[in-house]
């Protein structure tokens, strides 16, 4: 007998198959016995008629404990009622390794508990469809940088400096160099790559020592970084509303069936096109007094502030211009006004906050120099990174994407720790 | 006038453009100069005839340093004779920052002076060349995964406890829940996606902190391990060797210049097409012995003796059935000989060594936690790894495939070092 996967069953209307999953659901009425199975391609229903199995197989379809194994035979038969299209007129029925006590039922569960199991949990349809999403967003990310010729420059993740300071770093002993930390970002790296390439972006996990027990926070998270060579501040904003458009339409074109299980109301996704909304901080502070909000000018906005700055939106706005103060050390200054760095931030509508974040760089040396030391950065640790500015400095810009809150944004989670297979939260690193 | 990439030279043949990059060459024959540019896209050679060019311009071409930033503008000509079929016949040239004294000159430098100089060394042709075709098989990879249904799976970096000892793991402190460890494969989770999802892979850095110093041992390297529920270690090898000849028939299909670049003598490259020779552990010390190694038969292949087997074949070969002292704890015996674990490696020729480890995995609880006990390892913290056996255990397997391993081995190159942008290694973490 052909074994097939749950996905393929299209082709085999009216053969018997074989199929091998897990048993999902289970129900009885009398002289019927449904199982559904799942096999990580889909869910098929197998309809086990009395009369048509032997009394042994009949019994086994009712005994069955939920996430059994087993293969099944029958017949392909397409249902319009059933999940995905097609039923199984079943014959047979082999388990191969029997579950009892499946600790993961029906009814509901304290999150706790889920994330204590968060290997079985992965299971559930719900935990499926997030993942395929993320792994659609994934693909849509890389997909839009190799299209436009983008190379892929993976950066280091042990990083001999502390960049930003060493109370939210990850710290790890390194053979007898010392400590070594993991890397907050890899954008650095990525603009040594952009003088060499042009064009590159990096997709690897960065990390975060921060005590935020918010549902934004994970202390480790994959993140994007396009850097462009040759772009100041607008060209940046150009690719990054590009790039939203096409991963949140990519995935409302291919993962629709997904977005249903998440029973996501998909009608702001709908606008996420080209042009996005642009507005200045000071803008952005206006926005911020109108709702009364008590805003101390030239401070950074928090997550509050973003929503209600977002809410104002139909789609994600995009902050440019931000106090110079409140932003990083390599960030280029408006020549037009130095006291605003030429930051830009892509904060997500319904309540999703930052999503993206984003600058031109500072490309003059004196200047960077400058930052450095009023920063209070090591400038030795810096050296290398100064030299893309003493040889052949260009003015170049970049921006980093969260995956995870993207994920969360795309598929409307309550929590980011849905948004990744195993989370890392400030109190969690099991399993 | 129009601003475009080199490598979109073609489509504007007879027109005047403008690009912008940085002089990686320049020589001069009395009343021409000519500039080679590199913008990450490709080369251009541009010619400055004394009479079509300003005094000044004429000047600025024949002083300009190398890796200055400049920007030119000319009239595109086909050329043969010309890297990449294109020359420009200049007009202008600006400089947007001049470069002085660039160390990297096309001298030979020792190899610790060019790692100390990798974010410059980066933009060398050769160095390009590598980076773009470490793009191409990250690429190749996941294409081929994607193509087939399997479902991207990210595991954490950050774990809870030692699988295989603390002496080779990087150690770091997780805020008041202790030491947590660098992985060193992500397969222990992928196991619990395949229970999910059929057929999952995962990509991401792995690390080793082992103090091995040859030229083929990173301490942070990236690994590609898929894991499919429902498959044993035929099906394994059948992944294995189709996924090879993908990966490399993609590369010699799509990067010719630059394995040209190279000089990358692609014969052995070419024969990568199933199917590959498949010989057991026996078979292989038989090998050795045959050439006269004193190889004591229990013990796992050393890097000498993967190379004496390999040289036996003409492509990529196949070990399999190991004895199960030398193996992981999670592999499957041989049910024919308990004695061997159903493990696959997959030796690359030319010297390059192992570049894929594989195996059926111990499906059995009990016999998994007899293994788990033998090995001494703490219980408690696979209580969630035994979990998949419990409840709705399968047959499955998989492998890993280390990134710059086969990248190194496609490329040619005498040190892994070059086959990651920012090598890590048991005596350097930086730049």
């Amino acid at each position: 007998m052909k074994k097939i996967y749950i996905n393929e069953l299209a082709e085999y209307v009216g053969k018997e198959i074989t199929i091998q999953g897990w048993v999902y659901n289970k129900r009885s009425s009398g002289k019927v016995k449904f199982l559904v199975l799942r096999d990580g391609s889909g869910y098929l229903q197998c309809v086990y008629f009395k009369g048509n199995v032997t009394p042994e197989v009949f019994e086994t379809a009712d005994k069955i404990g939920q996430e059994s194994s087993v293969e099944v035979t029958g017949l392909v038969k397409e249902e319009p009622r059933a999940p995905g299209g097609f039923e199984l007129d079943a014959t047979g029925l082999n388990i191969i390794s029997e579950a009892h006590d499946y600790p993961i039922t029906p009814k509901e569960h304290g999150v706790e508990f889920l994330m204590d199991n968060r290997h079985l949990w992965l299971r559930s349809s719900r935990q499926v469809a997030i993942l395929k999403i993320r792994h659609r967003i994934v693909k849509a990310i890389r997909d839009f940088f190799d299209n436009k010729g983008f190379t892929l420059m993976d950066p280091p993740i042990i990083t001999p400096a502390a960049c930003e300071g060493t109370s939210t770093l990850f710290e790890t002993q390194y053979f007898d160099l010392g400590k070594a930390y993991l890397t907050q970002s890899g954008q650095l790296y990525a603009e040594a790559g952009a003088m060499a390439l042009g064009k590159v972006y990096t997709f690897g996990p960065t990390f975060r020592a921060e005590k935020s027990k918010t549902r934004r926070h994970l202390t480790e998270f994959w993140m994007c970084e396009p850097e462009v060579a040759f772009a100041d501040l607008n060209d940046d904003m150009d690719l990054a509303e590009e790039f939203l458009e096409y991963i949140v339409q990519t995935v409302l074109k291919d993962m629709g069936e997904e977005l249903k299980v998440l029973e996501r109301d998909t009608s702001m996704l709908q606008n996420v096109k080209r042009p996005l909304p642009r507005i200045s901080y000071d803008e952005a502070v206006e926005i911020l007094k109108k709702n009364g909000v008590e805003f101390e000018y030239g401070n950074d906005l928090g997550g509050g502030d973003e929503t209600i700055i977002s809410n104002q939106f139909d789609r994600p706005v995009m902050v440019h211009r931000y106090p110079a103060e409140v932003k990083a050390f390599y960030m280029k200054r408006d020549p037009e006004n130095e006291k605003f760095a030429l930051a830009v931030d892509v904060l997500a509508p319904e309540g999703y906050g930052e999503i993206i974040g984003g600058s031109q760089r500072e490309d003059n040396l004196d200047y960077l120099l400058q930052r450095i030391k009023q920063h209070d950065l090591p400038q030795e640790a810096f050296e290398w990174y100064l030299d893309l500015r003493r040889f052949g400095s260009v003015p170049h810009s970049g921006f980093g994407l969260g995956l995870e809150r993207t994920v969360s944004w795309i598929c409307g989670l309550d929590h980011v720790r849905e948004s990744i297979p195993f989370a890392r939260l400030i109190y969690r690193n099991t399993p």
